[in-house]
């Protein structure tokens, strides 16, 4: 099932070109959209046959009509795996991978929903898209092994680590405003079959970019969350990427950036300076 | 006016050694104590003067006969500064400092209140104890000068920065569940006058490991906030801490790790092996 948040943060789940409002059926309260998420995931299981069973008659729209949300709009914790692809560590001429690098953080605040504008803050230094497949955690999670990591992942997502090159920690590159575009919906674990085997892609403009599969992660989807809650207690609602293949590149004022995940979907930002920068 | 949450996440103040529950005046909803609060901070400017008026027939207890939670449960962030003080710098030979290296995050899923447990990962690696000032924003925080930064702070609290030494990225080493002790309440920013001019104290078990004073802070509470809201915007609730100032060092199974702030307070922390490390 693909899980949409859009207009006025509804819910809605979108088979095809259409998307279905099921505000109503799950009970969802637009004005705090996070909390009503992490209680429909925890509802999910009776859920996802009372929605099948009455989709038909919950109102619908093309999909094109309505603006999409960030369909995670305020997670506890955005959970990163740095240096996670070979091929990008060696375009970095990083020294350490993310088995030895561990995991960073990036602040919700830094959260954009598909069709958002990314805000570069400065107009002299690097600044890049690094594309990735991310997921929501459905279920608290503390020590949980690989093998049993998608009992407690939600869905699936893209993501966009937009990153500042520099000296400075990556909590700090990472977590500028607008800093992390997400979308364009949830794709529940049941329907993406095996996330470790997707096509990522990552086009600036009409210029291909990033064109990777997620079966070359370091640590596949599992195996790092299995390293992230090994250190800390996951919660239902917070997100977790598993950073960016090789390919990162500079984005700069007019760019369009869209990402593609195979069996997930599509999404793209417009790129401009701050205001006053 | 200091602000502590204790036992079933009721609110109270503390006047001297009495703590009077405040929370029927406030309205606070102890099932979601962090919304109550956020709730709590945008009000206090009527509350403040309710509070005052009313304290006498509050129902009152002796300090000691309660259990202090920690005073913000669950921030939205929680924003650190990296080497914020020469000394410490010098001590770790660290490279850089915070105007270098920006901030980095803590999980908020890292908290604990006073009287509870540091649990250690590791036998086989080195984790130290930190002390440090911090404050929680009161008001969305955006591209604020140093100057205005006492309007965005609501209080002030003494927190431990519990990490494990090595390679790994800052918010890994430091985001283990129980690593970040915060308490003993919440001191308002209109009772502690300055606070880039306390003295802060860390004691392991009877022996001084740790004794500064904010006045030697590389960027200062107000500078800092300046450095962070440049980046992002900072939420009524989250957590900001400054850095720890020279005399770092490990903490072991057994240990009581005590932090004292002048014009905050003080409170300790147990430190025993995680189950089955």
């Amino acid at each position: 099932m693909k899980i949409a948040l859009f207009n006025d943060h509804q819910v809605g789940v979108v088979v095809g070109e259409k998307i279905y409002d099921v505000s109503d059926i799950v009970e969802w309260d637009h004005t705090d959209p996070q909390a009503s998420l992490v209680k429909f995931m925890e509802d999910y299981g009776h859920l996802k046959s009372k929605i099948e069973a009455n989709l038909d008659s919950c109102p619908s729209r093309p999909l094109e009509e309505v603006a999409l949300r960030a369909p995670v709009p305020n997670p506890g914790k955005i959970v990163a795996a740095p240096v996670n692809y070979l091929l990008h560590q060696e375009e970095m001429n990083a020294a350490l991978t993310v088995d030895r690098l561990g995991f960073f953080l990036k602040a919700p605040s830094s959260i954009i929903g598909p069709n958002e504008k990314v805000l570069l803050p400065f107009r002299d230094r690097r600044i890049d898209h690094e594309a990735e497949i991310a997921f929501v955690i459905g279920k608290k999670a503390k020590d949980v092994k690989a093998e049993d990591a998608p009992n407690y992942i939600f869905g699936y997502l893209a993501l966009m680590d937009i990153t500042v090159r520099g000296k400075e920690d990556r909590p700090w590159r990472k977590s500028f405003d607008t800093f992390t575009p997400i979308g364009p919906w949830i794709v529940t674990g049941d329907e993406i079959g095996n996330p470790n085997e997707v096509q990522l892609k990552l086009w600036v403009n009409d210029e291909l970019r990033q064109n990777a599969n997620t079966r070359d992660l370091i640590y596949d989807c599992y195996k790092f969350l299995e390293a992230a809650s090994s250190v800390m207690t996951l919660l239902p609602g917070d997100i977790v990427t598993t950073g960016t293949p090789e390919g990162v590149g500079p984005i700069t004022e007019g760019d369009t950036v869209r990402i593609q995940i195979e069996r997930i979907g599509e999404f793209s930002v417009q790129v401009e300076y701050k205001p006053g920068v």
